[in-house]
Formats: C-alpha cells, structure tokens, sequence
C-alpha cells in the first residue's frame, strides 16, 4: 500500500528561506514565523499522513453509492472529515469573523497540497465549500454571509458549484438552467447540472449549491447569467434546516478517478434559489474567484506528481533487479536496488525536480494573491492572473506526466491496483480538464492574460527575470554556468514567442492560437527555471555561510542543475512549433481528418 | 459509446503506394496484389467494427471473474472467440502444415492492428496464442509440432507466456521456479508465476503454458533458465485431453485497464513439463520471438491511439462549443463545433501525423522480420532488431500520449466511462510496461543494440535516410524545404547523439544509459519522419500524376508538413539532454531523493 510523507522541510525551505514569507510586507505575514508555520505543518501532516492519506485507495476501491437518494462515501470518510472539522483545519484561511483561523491564503496552499497529496478525492469536499464560501464572502449579502459562512467555514455545511451542463462546459454562454423571479426577492430555478463534485453526500447536514442560470428575460448568452445560493435545505431565520429544496441528486458519474468524490448529475425543479451578487454578471462573481481555485487545481497536479514520486523512491530503492553498468552497489544482495540504474535515476530526477520546482512556483503565487487581497496590491494582483493558467495548466498538465513516470518505476506492479500507482495517475487526470481544460487555460493565457493591461504584467515577468539575473550574475562561475545562462536562454525563448504572437497574430489571430499550449508550456519551464534559480542561489548561500545540513542544500544545488540542464530547454523547441506558424495546423478541412 | 473505423485505406496506401509489398522480392509477396490484400483487409475490417469492437467497453466493465478455479471471460467474448476462430483469422500468418493460411507477417500486422485497436484485451487471448505457437513452431520436436500447432494455430486451444515472478521481471536470472527430471524424460515444475495474460478462462478447451524455469543443478542465474511446455490438461497420445496438469489459478489481478484480459497469478505444483528447445538456453528461446512480439506491442501503441484518435475527430466535429476565432463557422448554430479550434486541431494533428506515421514504420518492420524469415535476409534482420526496441518504446510512450490527447478533446466528458476514452488510455498504458518494460528497451537499444555487429545496422540505418534524401532531393523546392531539410537535421541530431555515446559512454557508461530514453525517442522521430518523407512523396507522385483521389493524398502531404514541422524538431531537445550528460542525472545519493 502506498505512503505519504507530508514534506514539511521543503515546505519550510521554501516559505522560508527562499520567500521569506514572515518579512514581506502583507498583513498577518508578520505572523509567519518559522516555528509557527513548522508547528501548523507538523500537525497537518500528521493529520494527512496517518488519517487522511490511509483513505485514498479505500476511496478508489469503494467509490460513493448511490440508495434511494441518499450518497454513501465510502468507509471512514465521515469520521475522517470529522476529525478534519474538529482540528479546524477546513478553516485555516478564512476570516475569524466567521469562525475561521484567518491565516493568509499561503499556509492554507501550503497545508491544502498535504490534504490533496493524501487523498484528492476526500479533500475536494472541503476545497469546494472553500471555493462556494468565498464567493459568498465576496459577492454576498450580510445576511447571505451571516447565514450560510460560519457553517461552511467549519464545513458542517459543504458547498458545491453547478456550472457544467449535458451540452455545455467551456461555452456556458449555451446555458439552459432557467431561474424565475419570484414576488418575494427569491427564484425558481429548474434545469439541469451534471459533473457536480460532492454534489450529494452523507457528511454533512446541509449542501449550499451555487448554482449559474439564467434569469428569464435576460440578456443572450453569457451576459445573461446569474449565480444563486440553492441550500439542499432551506434555512429558516433562525438558522435551523427547513424543508428540504427542489434540488436533488440524479446520478453519480462512473469516473476514471476521484472515486472517493461523488460526482452527480443535479436536477433543479424550481429549487428556491437566492441571487448571489449582481443580475447577470454570474459570470463575474464566478470569476472573481478563479485564481485561487486555479492554483488550487494546479497544486492537485504538484501534489500527486509528489506523493507518486515518493512511492517511486521507494520501490526503486526496495525492488533488487539488475547490476549497475558501473559494477555492483549491493554485491552481498543477489542483485541492485532499482535506483542505480541511469534511466531509473532520470525519471526520478524528472519528478522531484519537478515536484520541488512546482511548489515554490504555486507558494510563490499563493503570497501574490495574499498581496492582491490583503495590501491590494494591483500589480501583484496582475502578476498572479498572468500565471494563474500557467499554474494549472503546465503544473497539471507535467504532473500527470510524473505519475506517469512514478508508476512505470513499478514495472508491472504499476499496473495493478493493489499498488496503489494507478490510482495516482487516474485521480490526476482530472486536474487536466477541470475547472477549465488546459486548452482553455492555454486560450485564456495567449488570447487574453498576455495583452491584459496593455501587456505591462509580461513585462513585469521579464523585468523579474531579467533583475534576478542581473543581480547575481558575476559572483560564482559556476552558478552563472548552470543556472543564470539557461535561465536567459530560456526567457529569451519566451519573449521570441510573444513577439511572435505580435508579429503575426494580429494578421490571423490562429497563428497565436495555434502555439497557445506550447506557449503556456514553455511559460511554465520559464517559471520553474526561475524558482530553481531562487532555489539554487538560497542554497548555495546557505553552504556558503556553513550551513549545517549540507546534504539537504547539496541536493537542492543538485536537483536545480538537472531542472536547469534536462528540462528547461524543452523551451527551444515549444518556440520552433509556436515559429512553425498555424498552416500546417488548419490546413486540412473537418472531412479530411 | 466509441466505435470503430477500420483504416484500410490507409493501409492500402502504405502496403502498395509506398512499401510497393507486391514487388518487393520475398517469398510470398507475390501473392499480395491490392485486390488480394484490400479483400481481406475489408473482412478483417467487418469483423473487428461488427464483432469485436463493440465488446471492448463490455470487457472493461465486467472484466474477468474466477470461481472455483474457473475463469469467466466478460459477456460475449466466447461467442465473438468463435466467429474470430471459425474466420481462420487466428492463422493468418501461420504455416498451412498445420492449419494456418501461410501469410506474411505483414498481413497479420496489418490485421493485428485492427483487432487491437477494436478491442486489446479480447485480442491478447489469440495473441498470446500466437506467440507461444511461435516459438514451439522455432524450437519444438517435429512431434511437439505436430502435438501442439495445429490447435493452437485455430486457437481451440490457447497459449501463455510464463516469465514473471514476483520478485523478478527483467531480471529473469533471480528466478525461482524449479524443473525437476524425471526418468521419462519430462519434468517436474514448481514455482509461482504472476502478470500471466490469458493464464486462465473459459474460452479454450485447453492452455498451453509456455513456463520459464531453471533445472536443478544447473548453471546459476540467467544462463540456467530452461524453457518447457506445460499443457493445462495433459496430451494423450491419440490427441485427446487427458488428465489435469498440476497448474491452477491462483488469482486474477485487478489492473488499471485491460480488465476483459485475465491476468493470473498461476501455480505451478509438480506439473508435468516438457523441455522446449535446449536445456539452459531458454532465454534463447524466448528471444528468438521477441522481435515479433515487440513490434506487436508497438502496434498496440498505435492502435490504441488510433482508436482514441477517430472518436476525437468525430467528438470535435460534433461538440458545438465556442466560435472560431476568425469568424463563426457555423452561424446557424448556437455555436461552431469543436474542431475549428486551433489549439483542438494541434491535438488532432498530433494524434493524426502520429497514427500514420507509426502505421508506415509498423509495416515497413514487418516486412524487414519477412525478409528475415523467408529470404534469409541477414541485414533485414539486423536492422529489424536495431529498430525493435524502438517500435516497442517510442510507439508505445507516444501512444499513451496520444490516447490521453484524444481523451482530453472530450473535456470532462472524457473523464467518464462511458464515453470510452479514459479505457483507451488505461489500455494503452499496459503496453509501456509489458515485454520488457520502455527503459528496457532504451537499454537494449543503446547498450546491446546501437553496437551490435559493430554497428553496421545503425550505419545501415543512416545510409538509408541519406539515400533517400539524395534521391529525392532538389526535384521539389518545397518538398526539399518542407521535408527533407527537416529529416537531415533530424538525423543529424540523432548521429550526434551516437557520437557522443562513443565518446563520452566508454569512459563511463551512464553517460550513455543516462539517454537512453532520449535516445530512443529521437530516433523514433528520425523513423517518423522518414516514413513521412516517404509517404509525402509518393503522394507527391500521386498528385502530379493526376490522381484522381486529390483530397486523400493533400491530406497525406498536409499531414506530413505538420509532423515534419512540429514533432521532428523534438530530436534537438533529446540531442541537448544526452549532451548533458550523466552528472546532473548521477549526482544524489539515494538518500537525497
């Protein structure tokens, strides 16, 4: 059975040494000092490694059941999330006013990648009423808050979000959920919602659904929708549970992954719904919260790309077979753990230069979306909505990759279920296309966050890049070597393929649209580059300075120069495809395919 | 529910406008004119859309069940096993003395690739089968023959291969598994084999194991393996089933995909064996079939992707999502269907330039493993063997890609059984994994392989491209530019990358080994690429010629642009990790990961 290890050291280094999170200037950052954050991450990661993480392959085993309208989860989940209520962990980064710890959003990143880590399917119950809370926190009413946060912050109450119909996911201008208007303030809401994670469950007394429909007599299209709040049951003034809601569960989708999580089809027949925010403008209130349940998803790809990769370590050092080419490692063993092998070695390098690379990269943007909310800072806000498809896109996208290469570590104990590898590629896989597919993450990236505020966030990016550059270039040969010059190399690429997109998208926007993935892709080498660079430059200071625990900064040098050496040039050859133009990709018609 | 399109004619395309089998001299290939060929693609084609295909998303459901020690085979897999049996398809390519059609290996391949992209666990059954008749037709007594092939070759009985233990795969030498001599001649076998595909089910009346094991008090490790026969139910002299052999049934695997397969944990209790071939030179054996039964995993890489690749195409022609960037397509639609998105159509190009490419190179190495069978022909089979190990890993790794592309234009709608997709792509991951997993085969090619008669079959290799490239350069300004400059640059890069293994791998070998895997993919890309500049030339022909079918061979060109364009210039990224050498990749201690 697989194990997790919650990685709080690294998680340290990162908050830490190279962030330097309790120095910045944002509100409540001034809390963070290391012990204290040592002393959280302790606790989650006792918390995921010994109650949470022992659920994930019951959860694929036993999937969710469906009886007479009610959702079974499957065995120990209740008293898991009960535990997780109790430990307040669901509230870790919510504001105290509703019960919540008020921590900044980047310990609730840091502990939600143990949860995810351990079990994604059990924590998305959790991370889908934190994504339903805070679109009451920000779009509701008082009332609404007062009514619907304090239980949802202790997750006594979970919520869901009903966005994806039978025909429409990406183009929810195509929408068919019909909201009435009612004489009390409240509507009707009727129609049909499906793809809805932990839509119906048994571990918890009231579902909140934030549900998109159109309000009849609106505006065409995508201009025409509005978000309400349908509870399951319906609250009374008090705050005591109502009569139950038109809202109920049709189905749970057979799914490739995510077993543990319920995910149904939802029927609405004139469901009470109470707008949440503004007529028509749904839309915005949805989006308004999609940074952070972007780099939420983004995070899902870290944190499966790393629990998979510690099981690789594992096996590779358990599992006897073969003799290094170099001559026996174990001549007493009748044959050399896995690990000596080169090829072995590779895979692993990709998946913890990887894993290390991705979660200094979504801190880093966790402690922008904290500058964007808690000092309002407008150019850290722009910064984070460049990257934010750039982190779910590329992260999930190479995260899936790397449970794909843990699980062939395993030979062909990968393929069978017992082992516990599959499961990590197959709950992976859905990173990849929710809460926007990866194309359209790559769409929004090229077609929209590129050319946003007139391009300046781009230019911030580079401006970074190139002063990271700058101001540590000359100093170590070695470090200019192995790091500095690919990291140019590599950023130089990137603006080629911007230029590009200028030069010639104007004429056909298809020429742009055409590199889209492969720009998102090389955009992402370029972040991870940058945070191997921070990484590696804190790492030889500390060595430098006689830094006790040499082993750790050594392999942190070690593991940047493979980043640097093996992965990071990947970007030449996304900007030769993006260079090859859109021709060769539109060129045949729909019948020749 | 997915369907199925048998590809004949682009089958046809390849076996006579570009392979031009009927000419080639080997034996036999006079017979395969294209009405000869394209008549038995066409049945083959009926079968497997008709019959097979709709069985796969059966299979996967219900997958196989043990009771008592019987093995039930999903809901119409025996009735679909006897309409394949009763066609004579299962002897296609086997010798007529015992019941088989006599056909090249080429048609089989082309026929194989049909079966497996219809249904891979319902094909493996026969394809087992063949394997082992194969190497009892190369190794066993004119009186195992005439015992074994003739029901083996009509399936009514079933074959296996028995290698794995579980604690050793590709380290066959830790083996335990034990034959004792008897006085008759025979042996005792007693061990405990696991991953045994088709080791037991319901839809045979008896199973031909092929088991590896060591004779007692002979040599140590791999050179003490011996190969032996040992029928489920032993063979009476007459024919006839005699008594039960003393192997059962331990259990069936529940794995990540191929569930309509039984892949058994089978026992071996002093059962009966007879010795296949020479005492202690059962690897031998073994490997004689190897290359067969390697490109035949490499085709279902293809296949899989294949299969996975039309459902995309008809889901994008058919999902109305979004508009054109460039202007509404299909105005009196709510929306344009999937398809004319730049970023869907780089999907489908990839998964397009891939299926056909890899077609060309499967058949082009069938043809090769003819030559080398029927006309003896020495540098057939060298080069067949230099490319087997790339077939094997390049077709698969990629092809698992590719079914996870395709399943990725279905949105969310891919995560969910029942659309199919997500079986594809747990097919297909099998075949990364299964004879020998691809860092084997990275291992063979650049360790054994690449070196092997002194390197005359990679110089062999290199000739070929050059030559083609003379011949056909400087007739075509735009085929010079659109194809063959991109094939010398491409194979520029991969003779590189040998070079620096020759240099750098004899000092220190996990120079080389450390890429491997590089290795192996560039050259894959080097494959496909010839194949395209050989397809887009005969297209080329074709239409200069006044062909009457312009859009097919417009297609073919327009395809090949695209590989040509986007995925050859991969080898320059391989070339610049090989060069990187093995440093960054050897650094860490195990304890540092």
């Amino acid at each position: 059975m697989p194990t997790y290890t919650a990685p709080t050291k690294d998680m340290q280094f990162i908050l830490h040494d190279v962030l330097k999170v309790s120095e910045a200037q944002i509100p409540g950052y001034e809390d963070l000092e290391a012990d204290f954050t040592s002393a959280i991450l302790e606790e989650a990661g006792k918390l995921t490694q010994e109650v949470v993480a022992p659920l994930n392959i019951v959860g694929d085993k036993e999937g969710c059941r469906l009886e007479n309208g009610i959702v079974y989860t499957p065995t120990g989940f209740k008293e898991a999330f009960d535990q997780v209520r109790a430990g307040g962990w669901t509230g870790l980064d919510m504001p105290e006013q509703y019960g919540g710890q008020g921590m900044p959003y980047v310990m609730g990143t840091a502990v939600g990648e143990y949860f995810s880590a351990a079990n994604q399917a059990f924590t998305m119950y959790q991370g889908l009423t934190h994504g339903a809370a805070s679109a009451i926190l920000a779009h509701g009413t008082d009332a609404q808050k007062d009514t619907y946060l304090p239980k949802m912050v202790s997750c006594d109450w979970t919520g869901t979000m009903n966005l994806t119909e039978p025909h429409c996911g990406t183009d929810l201008g195509l929408m068919r959920t019909k909201a009435a208007p009612q004489e009390d303030g409240t509507y009707k809401i009727t129609g049909q919602k499906i793809f809805i994670s932990a839509g119906e469950h048994n571990m918890a007394d009231n579902i909140i659904h934030l549900v998109l429909a159109k309000i009849e007599g609106g505006p065409e299209g995508i201009a025409g929708v509005s978000l309400f709040i349908v509870p399951k049951f319906l609250v009374n003034e008090d705050g005591s549970l109502g009569e139950r809601n038109g809202v109920a569960v049709g189905s749970i989708e057979e799914k490739m992954g995510i077993h543990g999580n319920s995910t149904c089809v939802m029927n609405y027949d004139e469901a009470t719904g109470y707008l949440l925010g503004t007529e028509h403008k749904g839309m915005r209130a949805m989006f308004t919260m999609m940074n952070e349940a972007r780099l939420g998803v983004g995070m899902q790809g870290l944190a499966q790309a790393d629990v998979a990769y510690q099981n690789a370590v594992a096996y590779a050092k358990d599992r006897l077979q073969g003799r290094a080419v170099t001559g026996a490692e174990a001549p007493d063993k009748p044959a050399d753990p896995l690990i000596v092998h080169p090829d072995i070695r590779r895979s692993l390098m990709d998946q913890k230069s990887f894993a290390e690379g991705a979660r200094a990269f979504i801190l880093w943007g966790a402690t922008m979306i904290d500058a964007a909310h808690r000092s309002e800072d407008k150019d850290a806000d722009g910064l984070v909505s460049l990257l934010t498809p750039v982190i779910k896109g590329f992260l999930t996208d190479v995260g899936y990759d790397m449970t794909i290469k843990a699980q062939q570590v395993y030979g062909g104990h990968g393929y069978i279920e017992e082992w516990g590898m599959s499961q990590f590629s197959r709950d992976a896989r859905i990173a990849m296309i929710y809460e926007g597919a990866n194309g359209v993450q790559a769409l929004d990236l090229v077609g929209r966050k590129l050319a946003a505020d007139g391009g300046k966030h781009v230019v911030a990016f580079f401006d970074l890049v190139k002063s990271f550059i700058k101001d540590h270039a000359g100093q170590d040969e070695a470090f200019d070597k192995e790091f500095l010059d690919p990291l140019k190399a590599a950023s130089k690429d990137l603006q080629q393929a911007g230029m590009y997109f200028m030069q010639n998208g104007m004429k056909n926007p298809n020429h742009a649209l055409a590199g889209s993935n492969d720009f998102m892709h090389m955009f992402g080498h370029v972040c991870l580059g940058l945070m191997w660079a921070r990484m590696g430059w804190t790492a030889k200071q500390a060595l430098d300075g006689g830094a006790s625990d040499k082993e750790f900064y050594e392999s942190k040098l070690a593991t940047g120069r493979y980043y640097m050496a093996r992965q990071l040039p990947a970007t030449a050859l996304h900007l030769a495809r993006i260079q090859s133009g859109a021709d060769t990709v539109m060129a045949l018609t729909a019948d020749q395919f």
